[in-house]
Order: structure tokens, then C-alpha cells, then sequence
């Protein structure tokens, strides 16, 4: 217990790199010491060719301006598996269409919003009419669908169907990276295919995917797990683990939610090792910070680091 | 802008009733202020027989300790709606199957339960055996579900076959109160339904349920929402009131989440506004606070206004 | 580490009082749970004849209406010592001189609050006038104080001058309980006594009430601490038992202040363990949820228990 | 408030440095287009050569490694003014004197950590026998000071005492940066200038260095704070302002306080300008994150600017 590993406070100079910054941090403590150690795990994660890259991506991240740096990621083959709420899928479509978001303010009075019909994500605005031309577009796609579907295949017709590069969906589709999404009826891809069905044939069984999502776990030699965020995504891939008599070799959450208030979100990753979601060895560290700024250096070092090796 | 309205320190007194302590906390800011203001429109709302009542239950409620509380709502007549994460039915079954949950500590060598079989939800601690008999319990449920099933219909099977006055689903069953659950995939009912169909005729069709959800809204004069943390039931009660040219008329959020991290969950009452999700004109509060506190205030002391007329 | 206490589901009926919920909530997990320890310990510490109660408060618990709670508090011989910040002195100053506090909005245009003359606390407004009233109530009181004069000494005097029963500053001055503010200079009680002694002698050195604070803690047999959030209050009670072999016997935390930022305020009572400032054998809880609705529910629920015996 | 400013999704790329992160930052939402604009107001603020730099630093920054950060801002002018908690400068020097602190955890047994003599600060250990040190050190430097002496001239004293140049304390005696600290007493510095004070004569008015404190805001043409975290020094730099007609025309705060606890440390930038503490036409802005990580990034992206011009 005698401590050996003293703190080195951070230097910082003009014109350091990402890395360099990363670097200075990992003699810190708190949160600064958490995001190193996390770029550190996330590297060995990604060089290690056995494991099984989980992607969690729960949270308003693609709103926020995160989409480009999820679709990167699976081109560069540093996801294997997305599991997404449908709400961040549902904002990449309406960007891949070019239909944006915009920068707006979140002290703001919202009934004067809700009578110019836009639609308000904390700090950033949706014109409502966005979803008028979402609605046009899956009608134009929900037809090319067999008339029995799992979601999982549901999203990368839906990737297909987008042109733009930096789509999570589209990036998904290319690079034959599945996406799960079980609860996609909360979100305005399943009021849509709902819609559409009323008149359609178009049947998506729940379970419909779920070999396909549980041999990746049976598959794997290893796995990792990048949460962003708790909720369903989180959960899902968690929960996975719990058919096999494995668990996660490396895991990091990136995350404002608290351990306190009980819920699945802001559990620890302790917490999942006495379930054996995540194993007794792993490799794994929450960082409790805006994943909005978190993430971007995480990748941003990580990267860097990659390249070179 | 002149305020007119002073802040009434609290008086407190020894033997008060949950009701005359909620009724001390009126003139008082902060979440004293909110929480009786809460009070006072879950009052208004259960009374407004026009008003079509949603129930969001998110987070850990059950293992917790809040089931009784919520299927006593639903036995009273004041939950019309449910919509559940699918763990919180999970526990419910396992307390109706007379496995309890366990007091435990969060400062505990998480791998050392592993080996003793024991899972942890925070201070929570539930027996990993249990999971076995919830098995047992649902293998002998399925086989007398219909081949096509919706999500509801499978939860309401799972309410008759439960015998416990006091669990959520059996409430449910008795009462007719239906219970929607998004992502049953991601529970352990999920993954057992899953298992079972491996070698059963078991579909269950996404959007089966829709219908019958959407109506609800439809049919309803009014509505109101009380939301117990976010997740996927806030988001997916929110969501169907856009089906509709009405919004909610009550909305009261009982939560830790905070709105600085842009996710639905976190999300303020008045963001909803902007959506059209919660009317203009809505009575609507957020108490941010632990619900496991609030919830318990807020059930007592109405239920004693609501006899007292 | 095997579990032998099961959850007790709350059972909430109509017309319970304060005492019977906390019981109900005794057998639950998460926030409901340790508020019903936090209230058996200090039912315990109250008891407990032998124990000095020292009282923090943090956070604008005066302005959200948690006044009269302390002054009754003080008043039933519940604090041997409060620990303050200025701010909830110098607006239990307001109360008293019947300058009240007013309801307002958070969600507010705060520079037209500004050129209405209205200074906001989240949602309580202060007129700022009240503070011309406040200037010259302290105008009045200065004179009469002694050249060299403590910061304890200072708010004796103050407290003297007031009438309102419920005023802390009072209830401190008329049963002879020290109020400690150690940052007294950052408050408008500092701010005047500083305008004042510009023209006028008046010498308060920092360190002439520490004897008496630390002769309270060399005077206890044994000794308790309720935390009303963090800050100053927090650390100073905390850092005065580094000077004794002792640790405190009982401590209660109220606070919405997390750990992983690593600041004092939201450290946990069992890193206080580590430095001694707390015993290793203490009774202690922390209650993460918005003081002001813990904070009465407590003493309502002990006030019962006291009175019942 | 039709919006016209789209959302940039961020583009990471491999050797980015922390500028090009930040700008590419700028078009997000959330916390990442906060941080952003905060790298633009500090530029701003630094650049403006009429404003008065005031800085507050509260929380454990200097146990967790923030000290050079802070220490190199002094020394490169970019701070005029420093409020600070005691702690931050009790543990600045300590380092100066060559006693680290070091990384450990926040998974602990505390009472195993205080027989060993290791005192925790969240994940950040600091060996007991540390601060025998520290009181040799100081109680060799009290000798030397006047007899009457201001908390910011026994700070200047302290510097003076000190080698290292990454002492926060040192560079502030060198570039003749003052050090307020409002709460001495309330860290060990305030403990030991007691116990010294038994037997020696050291008298340190509470108000002393009020006058030169109060003199800078009277001298500025304009001013900006930067804000670390919440408590005394938050509260003092921006209630210092209130003696004046003017308000901050630059403001940032990074921070994990929320608003809704409704104390002063969390306390939004606008609600400061009900009281004019910040003027209406201020820039400013919050950044809800964990300050290690941020105030890094915030220093290098403005020290890279302020270089390239």
C-alpha cells in the first residue's frame, strides 16, 4: 500500500500535440490521470488484433457534433461492433442528407422555439422540417426492404441508401460493421417504419438479430468496450457477455453519470466484474467528463499513436 | 418581474405527517420548492379524470426497493401507462418469486463477489442463482405464449403467471394497465425469450404493440407523465405524443441527470416544449434529486390529499 | 460477504408521518436507504450526551428557506457549534430584519433581472435594496463592538442585536452556541465591517476565536458532525480534529457534491477515515440528494423519535 | 432566432495539436463548443492589455499535478491576481519542499490507508509524515515576519521561503503576483500560524489586505476571471466587484458544480450578472467538466495562440 508512483504535475507548451498533452497528463490525478490511463488502454485495445472492438454510443453525440468521429472510426477499423440508440442514427441520416444542426443556446425561451417549429438539444437547434424530409427519404427506402427484417439489416439498408462518407450509417454499411440498435422503436426510425407498415408488409422480429450480435462474443478470442454514455447501449453490451464464461479484457466509459443514483448508466466498471461482464483482469477506467471533449482527445492521441508506431 | 411571492422558511414539527412536511417545503426554493410543487400537480393531474396517466420507470427502482410503490400506483388506479426498462420487470419477477434482493455496500472487492456468485447493482447485492430459477420460472411461461406475440402481450403472460399481490407485472395483469418495454432485448427476459425460440416458434414482432401505444394517446383527452429517471421510457413517452398535434398537460421528472451533458435523459421539461412533446401551457416540474427519495414523498403525500377529499 | 438482509420494499401509505416513511425506506437501497441510516445515526448522536455536535453549513440553505430548521436546531440544544459560510449569515440577517426572500425562475433574462434591481440565487430573488437595509442595521452594530474583537465575537454581537426568535444569529447568541465563519471577509458582513473600519477602529484578527474552536474539540469526550454541503464548514469541522489523537464519533453528509472531482467538498467520509479526522470505528453516511429536502426530512423524522421516548 | 450557424462536426486527425483540437472543436455543441469558446474568450482576455487577470483556484488542483499550470501562468503574466484555497497552497508546498504526493486509488480501505499513515485526496495519497515537514518549514519562516502582518504578506513571506520555481507560492513572490486567501485558517497554514501564535507573536488582521485587494478592481479599466471550481475564491473575486459600478467583461468557469443545488460554486455565469458582478455585455461562458482535464487543454490552446501571433 506504501505509495511509489509519485504525481508529476503537467507541463504544458506552445504548440504541444494532442499526445503530447495526453502524455503530461498521466503523471495526474483525477480526471486528468483517468483520460491518460484511458488513452493507454484504448491503444493496447486497438493493437490487439484478437480482440473485438464494442462500440457504445448512447447520449445526443451525433447532434453534438460527433458523428464524423464515430464514422472514422469504424473506417478505420477501430469498431467492430456499434451499438447506438436510435436517436443518434436518426440525427446521422439527417446530416447525410445534408439537412444540419445548428449552434443555438439553451437559456432560450422554448414555446417562442416551439412556434418557430425548431426543436431544441440543449444547446442545439433542429429545424423541424428536417424530419418532414427524413420521412421522405426511409419512404423511399422502406419499399427495397424484405418484408421480414432484423433491425440490425434495417440499418444497413438504411446505410446504403446515404451517399455522404462521413456517415455513421453509411461508414457501417461499407465496412460491413454491424449496428444494434434494440430499442428502435424509440426513436423516429421506428415511428416511420411503423407508419409505413400500417399499409406495408415489413415485420422486424426483436430477436430477429440477436444470433448474429451473440456469435460475436462467442467469436471473439478477446473483446473491449468504448461506452460513451450508459442507457441501452451500454447495457446491450454488457449484458452479451453474460451468455459466454468470458468477460470484457478492456473496457473504458466515458461519462457524466454518477454511480450514486443506482442506475446501469453511471455504474462502475468494478460493479460489472462482480456480474462477470467485464473479467477480473481487465483492463479498465471511467472517465467522469463531457465525453463531447473527452472523446475527441482520446481519439485524437490514440490515433497519433498508431500512426506512429 | 417584481417578485411578489416570499420564500416561507420551513417549519418543522415533531410527529408531521409526509403531507404537512411537503406542505412546509412550498414556500422554500430549491429542490424543497420543486419537490412540493411536484406534489401539487401530481395531485392536479391524478385528479383530472380527463387525463390519460404515463408512468416512465428507468433506473434501478426495483432492485431498490420501490416495487411496491410503483404496483401500488398501478392497483390505485393512478398509472394508466407503463413503460419499463426491461431490468426493473427483470427484479420485479425475482421478488415475486420470493428472491429477494440484498442490502449490500458499495465499498467491496467486486472481483471477491464474483467468486462468491454474488452480483452487485451499487449497495444492492442480488445472488447470481437467482438468475437460474428466473430462468426455470420463464421456460415454463413461454410455451403457453402465443407464436406471434407483441412485447405487451409477452409482459402481461409474465404478470398472470406471477402470483405476488405486490409485483409490478401481476398489478398489472389484474389491473389492465399495459406495460411497454422498448428493449426487452436488452434484459434478461430478452435473452431467455431469445434462448427459448432457439428451438420454439417465439416472434415477436417490433412495432406489434404500436398500435395499441399510439391509440392511448389518441383516445386521450389529456395526458400527463410522470417520468422516474430518463432512458429509454422517458424518451419513448415523449416521443408519442409527436404522433399527435397535442403535447403533455402534466409532466413531472423525478431525476439526477442534468441537462450539461445535452442527452434525453438529462433534458429539461421545457426542451420538451420546443418538441411539442409537453404542451405550453403544462404544469411540469423537474426535481433533481435522488428518486429513490423523492418518489416515496411524493406517493405519500398525495395518496393522503386524495383520501382527505 | 454473503447477503443476509433482503430489501424491504417501501410500503407507503396515506397519512404516515415523516418518521414512519424513513422507517418505510430503512429496508431499501441507493439515496432511500442511507437517508434512513443518516437519520438512525443521528438519532444515536443526539443521544448520545457525551457527543459535541458541530453543524456545517454550506450552500444558500438560508435563502431556500432552511432557516428556522437551524435556529430550532440551535434552539432545541441540537448544535454545540456551528461552522458557516458568511453568505448564510448575512441573509439570515435579511429574514430577521424582515427583508424576506422571494420565489423566482431560473430561467430568467438576468440582465433585465439586473436593471430591475432583483439579485438572483437559481431560483430565490433578493432585492438588492435589502442590502442598503442590511448596511445600515450593521452601521448600527458595529459601534457598540469592542476594537479587538473575533470573528465569533463579531456574530455574537450581531446575533444580539437582532430580535426575530427564528434568526440563527440569534437563537447562537441567546443559547450560547459559537458560530465559527472562517471567511467571514467573503461576505457583506465582511465587506461592511471592512467600509467601517475605514474610518473607525476595528481589529479582527483570524486566528482570536481558534482557541476557543479547538478547545471544543480537546473538550469533547466524544463528538458528532452534521454536514450540510461541503466547502469551508466541511473542512474546517473536519480539519480541527487533526489537532486531537480523536476522530469524530458520528458524522452525516447532505450534499449533491460528488468524489471524482476530488475536491473536499465532495470527499467521502471514509477518505476523512484515512487523515483520522473521522474514527475508524464512526457512524457515518452520506446522503447524495439536494439538502434542502433531506435536510428537513432528518430532523423532522428524529425530532419524532426524540420527542417519543 | 431563426438559427443560422450549422454544427461542424469535428474532424480529428493523427498529430493534431491542442489548438487545431480545440478549433475544430468550435463548431460542436455541448461541452466541446464551450470549451472551445472559452479558448476564445481567454485569448481575448489575455490579449486585452486594460484588463486585470484575476484567477480563483479552489478544489485539489494542486494535488492532482495542476500546479505548474498555474504557476507557469503567473510567470508568464497571465495572472494579476490569485484567490485561492488554503489546501492548494498548504500542498504547493509541500512539492516545492520536494515531498510529492502520489497516484494511488479511490478503491481503498481507509482504515488500513490511516494506519499506514497515508492520507487520501480521491485517487491522489499523501504520506503523513509530509506535513511534519511542512511545519518545520513554516515554523522556521514565521520568525521572520512582522509581528502585524496581512494573509497576503505572510503568503509573500512563505514564497520568499521557497526555491522551486514551479511553486505557485514562489512565482507569485517573484513576479509580485498577489495571493489571496480569505479562509487561512482553514489549512494548515492556519493551523501552524496558530499553534506558532501560542507562544509568539503574530497578529494577522482578517481585513488587512483588503484595501490592496479592493484597490484592484478600482484600478482596473477592465477586468476577467477565470474561475477554477467553485467555493471562497469564486465567491470572493466576483463579491469584490460588487464595491464597484463596473462588472467582469470577461468570464469563464470550468467547473463540475451544477446550478440546481443552487450554492454560490455552481452558480451560472448569467446569475452573476443579475447582481452585476459580471457586466450584461460580458463574454462568458461555463464549462461543466473536470477541470484537470480542461484547464490543460485551455492553456495550451491559448499559449499556442498568444505564441503564433
Amino acid at each position: 500500500m506504501q505509495p511509489n508512483n509519485p504525481i508529476a504535475p503537467a507541463r504544458i507548451t506552445s504548440g504541444m500535440d494532442v499526445d503530447d498533452l495526453v502524455c503530461a497528463l498521466d503523471g495526474c490525478g483525477f480526471g486528468a490521470g483517468r483520460l491518460a490511463q484511458a488513452c493507454d488502454i484504448y491503444e493496447e485495445m486497438l493493437n490487439d488484433d484478437s480482440a473485438t472492438k464494442f462500440f457504445g454510443l448512447a447520449g445526443a453525440m451525433v447532434p453534438a457534433g460527433m458523428r464524423n468521429i464515430v464514422s472514422g472510426l469504424i473506417r478505420d477499423g477501430h469498431i467492430d461492433v456499434l451499438v447506438s440508440t436510435g436517436a443518434n442514427l436518426v440525427h446521422d441520416i439527417l446530416e447525410s442528407l445534408g439537412l444540419p444542426h445548428y449552434k443555438g443556446s439553451e437559456i432560450v425561451d422554448d414555446n417562442a422555439l416551439h412556434r418557430e417549429e425548431i426543436d431544441r438539444i440543449y444547446d442545439v437547434y433542429v429545424p423541424d422540417l428536417h424530419f418532414a424530409h427524413l420521412e421522405e427519404h426511409l419512404l423511399r427506402v422502406f419499399p427495397d426492404m424484405d418484408d421480414h427484417i432484423s433491425i440490425r439489416e434495417m440499418l444497413f439498408e438504411i446505410g446504403k441508401s446515404l451517399t455522404d462518407p462521413d456517415s455513421i450509417l453509411r461508414a457501417s454499411y461499407e465496412c460491413n460493421v454491424p449496428i444494434f440498435c434494440p430499442a428502435i422503436q424509440d426513436s423516429m426510425i421506428g415511428l416511420h417504419a411503423w407508419l409505413y407498415r400500417q399499409t406495408n408488409p415489413l415485420n422486424v422480429d426483436v430477436f430477429a438479430d440477436f444470433n448474429e450480435f451473440i456469435d460475436l462474443y462467442f467469436d471473439s478470442e478477446r473483446s473491449g468496450a468504448l461506452l460513451i454514455g450508459g442507457g441501452v447501449p451500454k447495457n446491450f453490451i454488457l449484458q452479451g457477455m453474460l451468455l459466454t464464461s468470458k468477460g470484457f479484457d478492456y473496457a473504458i466509459q466515458l461519462t457524466t453519470d454518477r454511480p450514486e443514483s443506482g442506475g446501469l448508466s453511471g455504474a462502475t466498471l468494478n460493479e460489472a466484474k462482480s456480474w462477470g461482464k467485464v473479467s477480473k483482469d481487465a483492463k479498465s477506467v471511467t472517465v467522469y467528463s463531457d465525453a463531447t471533449i473527452t472523446l475527441p482527445i482520446l481519439v485524437a492521441a490514440v490515433r497519433s499513436r498508431l500512426l506512429s508506431v
